[in-house]
């Protein structure tokens, strides 16, 4: 018999979701049944769809029922398996949710090569996040060899990737980030071109794109939109590509949030703006993953994870998305 | 000597462009350099794209200088010419400008063939609007059999031609225009599906959209932005092409317009959003004006222009794009 420590969903946010959304318990985890797993939970990933997840919308993926598990992908060990395929003490991850231990069906689980990456970054460049930002650039973006591409949230886990793949094929990158120690580990480290310090007051977002991307921005990956989403379509190269990858500075919003009003700049620049949802991908990743691993290890793609440990901090963990106080792949490692 | 009577930008509008902004006059036109044609204007196309030209504004054209003669498109008779393939007596199309008679540059004009079609429809299904029409429908929406497509100021001069293309390539044309008798000529002359009118009170446009549209809108043509567009975007099925060709209901904001604020329904549903200029296919009119000339003859696409007789009343007759006056595209008769 599996106790499991979980965080439910207690009520939906307004706005911002403050620690009084969560309920914190613990379940004795169902029996296994026919092609079920139960997994020891070790690390799970934070991501700002789990914020939209909350709400009671109609989205790509169900709202979460009140009174039910959080959702949350997350990596872990196979402690027993009523499936073919998993034994136990293999290393898997999938959609786990916001517990310590799991009962889920073997369908919704990868295993991964721990031997190729540690896992936290299996819920980062080699996860959700990683193949958000190859498949979102490269089959969306469609970059070529001298554009200009502009990165919102450029030093945080999807950011980060794009930047350093737009590199790797012979872009100018921009990276936008907020605070100074951001934007120069965007250039220092990461090795971006320029780098775009929203937080500074010296001049507005819409001019700094400008100073930054004098020829025009070909293709902008969209993390944020607002302001950000406005300021990039004020400065659209002809034949643009905008990539709409999430909107975490909307995602809080009361009521409807402000739509992008520059976006009549598609038309005179006969721009594009397109979304793209990873899952969509699911059956090409094996296209990505062994050359993201490879420019992992050789040093020529970086990636951060920001590991917070302990589990019972998942409610503060999780603001730290919307504060953009993470840097770099926010992993909750679970503690057993 | 040609004295040439000429509606001028007097001052640029504070949104509504009234009357206060032309100066009606006469001048003596320059006599005719090599490469020049003199033409006498019969037809002028009155154009929400003229709004945008009245604005001091980058945009895909240069805005209209101060005192210069209003830009719009015409058709017309050569009276003189300095420029090889144009005679005295050829009917021809081109950037005339708000003036009885135009002296142009010969690379300016096209000759139009009146054996096809009457003057003024050479500024309509078989012109620039016609045109917009079929590239920014098939070319940028890339509608297929069985597709829904909803289409805004349908009963207009670019949307009407657009329902009856895509109605002609076996998809579901929904209609959204202003009044019950313009949404009666839709469903019973033009065959189009359903109509919306966007003026009735009964429901929103998006319950409207969504009872008309039910398994969601696979092409959405947007000629007016603003809430229609906001409309459409809530009703897309998935991978919908949302072309954005104006949004006349935008060009007389003071101010920063309202953008979408439904843009992360391309997210959702994995979607498209791009803009179109017709002077990008330039070079592939010929494609379209055959079979556009011989569906318009055989009556299977229909057209309307609405002919407003008298070149003095040009202020008053442009305002009626802005306040939908108008049955069809918009023709200025200039009468000599």
């Amino acid at each position: 018999m599996i106790i499991a420590r979980q965080f439910r969903l207690e009520q939906r946010p307004d706005g911002r979701p403050d620690a009084d959304c969560w309920s914190f318990d613990t379940a004795t985890l169902p029996d296994l049944a026919h092609g079920e797993v139960l997994v020891r939970v070790d690390y799970l990933s934070l991501d700002p769809a789990m914020r939209g997840w909350m709400d009671d919308r109609a989205s790509y993926a169900p709202p979460v029922e009140i009174g039910a598990v959080m959702r949350a992908l997350g990596v872990g060990e196979v402690v027993e398996s009523r499936a073919d395929g998993f034994s136990a003490g293999d290393a898997v991850s999938g959609v786990l949710g916001v517990q310590d231990h799991a009962v889920v069906h073997a369908n919704a689980l990868h295993r991964i090569e721990l031997s190729l990456a540690p896992p936290e970054r299996w819920l980062g460049a080699l996860g959700m996040t990683g193949m958000t930002a190859w498949f979102g650039l490269l089959d969306v973006g469609k970059p070529t060899t001298g554009d200009t591409v502009l990165v919102s949230a450029a030093s945080g886990a999807v950011g980060s990737v794009v930047a350093q793949i737009a590199a790797r094929h012979g872009c100018r990158v921009v990276g936008i980030a907020g605070g100074e120690k951001k934007c120069a580990y965007l250039v220092d480290e990461l090795g971006l071109d320029a780098a775009i310090d929203y937080k500074s007051e010296k001049e507005s977002l819409r001019a700094a794109v400008r100073r930054t991307c004098p020829d025009g921005v070909d293709v902008y990956f969209d993390n944020v939109g607002g302001e950000t989403l406005d300021a990039a379509l004020a400065n659209l190269a002809m034949r643009a590509r905008i990539v709409i990858c999430g909107a975490i500075s909307q995602y809080n919003t009361r009521g409807g949030a402000p739509g992008p009003s520059n976006y009549l700049a598609l038309l005179v620049k006969r721009s594009r703006m397109e979304g793209m949802l990873v899952s969509d991908y699911a059956d090409r990743f094996g296209e990505a993953v062994p050359t993201l691993a490879a420019w992992l290890a050789d040093g020529t793609v970086k990636t951060r994870e920001h590991v917070v440990d302990g589990f019972e901090t998942f409610p503060d963990t999780f603001l730290m998305l919307f504060d953009g106080a993470n840097h770099g792949k926010l992993v909750l490692k679970v503690g057993h």
